[in-house]
């Protein structure tokens, strides 16, 4: 089980700034931004390689949510990046699919 | 209009990887990494703030095809970096909203 799905079951825990039936989003604990929160779906999807037709609702409901909390955490007029990880050249290290949303700093160029 | 409407419009020169009636997919001019696509949707969303309801199931068809393209370019194995920028601290550069495919070299972290 991935340290993802047991924040979901609230057995490690986290600073969650939102829930919902679907999602689930929390503070990362090695941040590299003054703002630096994920943004999760409780299904466990490994990766974005895993998606199938049937989680098109889903993304499309975590990148509305990812707006969302932006917005309630009033970086949305400064801007932010989103992020996802895939693999390993991607840099991705937990296996369920995971939003880094980042703010409250300028992001360079490249990403990475 | 931004440089993006006239790709769509196909009064600027790109290479396009992928179209449909929801999407269309091209490579960056200023690449970051060995590949780097451009996905965007064909309706004209400026940002990721300016995101409604209604646009759930685009951005959600725009992940699954941003898998899709990570295939047909045979980088879904070795891992790929999906990123969008909002806003100034984000770096977005062109107002019509769009995600960033980087593959084909590790990418580093912070990302940016």
């Amino acid at each position: 089980m991935t340290v993802f799905q047991k924040i979901i079951n609230r057995e490690v825990p986290a600073h969650i700034v939102y829930e919902d039936d679907l999602c689930l989003a929390f503070h990362d604990i090695e941040p590299q931004a003054p703002l630096h929160i994920l943004i999760i779906p409780k299904k466990p999807i490994p990766s974005m390689t895993d998606l199938t037709t049937e989680d098109q609702g889903v993304m499309g409901h975590l990148m509305l949510k990812a707006t969302e909390i932006a917005r309630s955490q009033k970086i949305d007029s400064q801007g932010f990046r989103l992020v996802i990880n895939t693999g390993a050249d991607g840099g991705q290290t937990v296996d369920h699919l995971h939003i880094h949303l980042l703010a409250q700093r300028p992001l360079s160029w490249p990403p990475g």
